[in-house]
């Protein structure tokens, strides 16, 4: 199980390195890219052309503002591509969600919440749990875990009103 | 190979009825439904909790306006979700984008763009192809057609240039 | 007279804390639930059902980004159920906006102002004084201290305006 | 029980007619005016201070564009104001969603969703049905007679995909 | 030459100072006051409808969020009312602007930019100074006085582009 | 009395032949131009900077898209310049209200509606009218005209309540 | 003297053509080409790496929602690009216009209004009339057309004013 | 080789450095000025009236708000203008960019990023190139840069897979 995580720019790291520590945790192999459509697109187009060819299963791409980045892998691979928009310094946002999200007719990515960086990750795994029996184990577990979180956080403010 | 496509409104059926049309021109087995996660939540709950062992590898919900279906059935599967935002009459599907893609921590929605029927199918297939090998040639010859297509188009611009 | 505050995580609390205090200064009792929509639906879903049984006469739903808390709850009591939507880390706040008062027909959500924590118990307040009387004279009251205030403030601006 | 609607232009009543109708079909009892904030002020305040007197227990307000009447209804009574936003010829609703939903502290408009013409009526049931107990049940027969409408349009489909 | 700064919240006189400061500086007597149209109603009623008998020419009117202040006021005079839209904690300031301007067919407000303060004070110079000749020879010059800022400033960069 | 309404397109002249009938209405004289910023700079700089000797008391700039031309009269003139934004093809008149609205600390542009025509020209009577007693007059009797209407079509409501 | 029209899918010919039209009228020799950044990426790549050796100066690259093309043309080539943003079925244009101008650092694409064809084979030929001379004689004319017409729409104004 | 830098105040200087330095980087002689369209309009109409003839070949136009100094300049020259929207204290720069980009039909500005000030440089570097062969080399070199940067980040982070 192999998933590439692609961004833009280095800086976008600190939202991404969340996607790469739930996918670790899921025992998922990842490879952390820093790959830019604009200001290597030829890197882009090898690396998404081989992306199947090298084993990868999903590939994740991260960026911001006018954010092709998802897009453009897309469009070079058949495999599944998650695109998770970074807010940058303006727009809030906005501007990376629609570059990302709005894909003509024919290429699509799957697109996440803004800086939804574990969300990225988790897609990726509920996508290559399809394949992989044992990671729906895992998967169920985790939302346990997740579910538990909040009713002990909701058992506080119960006894709090009491 | 068995994709489940739920919509909150047979209203939006006249644009997910191109969803089913691809899936099944790729061989994907596809049941449409009506489930409102609104006026019918227990239905929505039912389906989504038994979705899995119905043997549904992947759900895709569309929705409109405050669209909470395609996040409701994700909370109560580990199948992965594609949501289809619809445009509804206010707003331009700003408001259906929204409230399928902010999806908090923890429970992923694929989002594809506002009314990207086709797009919802397209995903839902690369997503079955990571296990199913034979989807993937299908695809392979999907984007070789697609590509056809607008070259034949650009050819006839060419023409017309000279 | 009995109000549930459900929060969709307890981060929301900083905001939901002046709900709860504005409740109890009108003698409303009040219970605080962390349950999530998306992470705990089953908690959701039975908390919302048996509410009326409980006892409470008006719900609040808070929740940020694809916020379909409020929504949800709605689907599955007939309880009036007032949505606030909280302001996340992007899209200052239109996102949880649109996602808790675009609510599809049928089910409505009394939504108040983005953050606007103290209006979702003022209107739970309103909403109950239909019933209690005595709650009424206490409105009145509060309105009565409100706009002495903003006259006090005024006053001191009209003694500098000399 | 007593319901006031008040619109800010005749205009609105292609809407405002979808939350009259729903209201008596409940057996609520009416009055549709037409009072607007901006051109005839003193009708909205004696309107507004004279209603609890009068026997209303819920006020809906309709307005569009810079949508003040329901915010100027709300501060001469402390009966409960939905506020119905209707979309104008620019912007497609979000002025008068904004001037409605974002009430500063101490004055709460239970909004509804652009145009949500019967979420209005229902919002106005579901309040007054905290006080008067047949409401409840009338409101029950409501939800599952939408559940069942869905469930038949579902059923329709899930023929279809046999 | 008499006009009235009326803020909805003595918060928002960091900026609403501004604008006092340039009326003093062209010599026109100013009247600073809080009025909430939602917490004072009746106050904001009998300020606009004596505000003409009181000697006022023009009325400044700032609020925030669902800013109805100017339109309130407006609604109550036949004297010119300024709208400054004042950025509060969410929605960057677009829902105040759009409470102020979006003003339906009959009534308008005069609105200048969101925290415009500046140019609210100038828009009233501006429009006294057609009966009050003597203010049109204080505007030309302030407009000089700008100018030769703004001149200033582009010299320091001529001589640094050498 | 006079007044100029310059348009940046004749295009225009379907919204603002509304202005040029209630300025007339009103007997105040009215001039319509077209002048483009854009296209016709120098008769743009030419009209506002003999505006006033010409005898105008009052300028309308109403434009569309990136409407630059009531800044650009109004940086031209000490006279009152009111914008009156035009909601062209694409972007609902968002991109004409703020490119008119959002105007630099130093020249306001007095902006009403998008498409507010009719407030555009009550605006400049209003304005007026501080120094021209006799358009108060006018201008009450205009109002209650206005009022008399909305009252007219409440009671036929009320008589429908009936 | 050369250009490219490059659009993504040849629906946009409807908008296009108007660039066409007028970069044709100057004398310009104009290359029309359907290539989509998406279904023919490669082929994409291809035009763009050679378009300065077959001899373009400028590309002129229009596109609707996730415009990726003229950011993905720009990437690839350092002749100056200009972008055309293409109103699609949802999102009135933004999606479009965001996608192109939002371009990261390194990479500028110069774009112009959505659904701005016009306006992009003009900036086509004032940015090739920097090394043509002619073009600069052709522009000057071309600009003094435009301003006679907007003076004899205005003349005809004048003379209904009289 | 020269380039006029035009901003609208001198606070815009944090950000059009950066233009600065770029376009001196590439040797390209560079005139900063402050001039406002609004404040100092006789000024900009000079500037521009005789850019061509002092020389200047391309014109970068920078400003905030209601940002109509490019397209003023844009509309007194034939030379290129390209408008580099600022960021200001509220709208996130939406109001900058749409008064800037959405020019009406016949004069164009090129319209860079949000704060883009280093894409304004090498846009009009890469406009000056068509002319100037030697600019070429240097934007291939540029490029060369950029991309190694990115390669170089890349392999660290390829590094830190392994």
């Amino acid at each position: 199980m192999k998933v590439a995580i692609v961004m833009g720019s280095d800086s976008d790291y600190k939202i991404v390195e969340k996607t790469e520590k739930i996918l670790k945790e899921f025992g998922v192999s990842v490879e952390v890219r820093v790959i830019s459509a604009h200001r290597t697109p030829h890197r882009a187009l090898e690396f998404a052309t081989e992306a199947e060819k090298r084993g990868f299963e999903v590939i994740i791409g991260a960026a911001g503002k006018a954010a092709h980045l998802p897009g453009v892998l897309a469009a070079l691979t058949i495999l599944p591509v998650i695109g998770l928009p970074i807010k940058s310094s303006t727009m809030d946002g906005l501007d990376s969600l629609l570059s990302i999200v709005q894909m003509p007719k024919g290429i699509p990515v799957a697109t996440v919440a803004i800086d939804g960086a574990e969300n990225a990750a988790l897609l990726a795994v509920q996508i290559l749990s399809i394949k992989y029996e044992g990671l729906k184990e895992k998967m169920r577990k985790y939302r346990l875990e997740m579910e538990k979180e909040v009713v002990e956080k909701d058992k506080q403010f119960i006894m709090l009103n009491e």
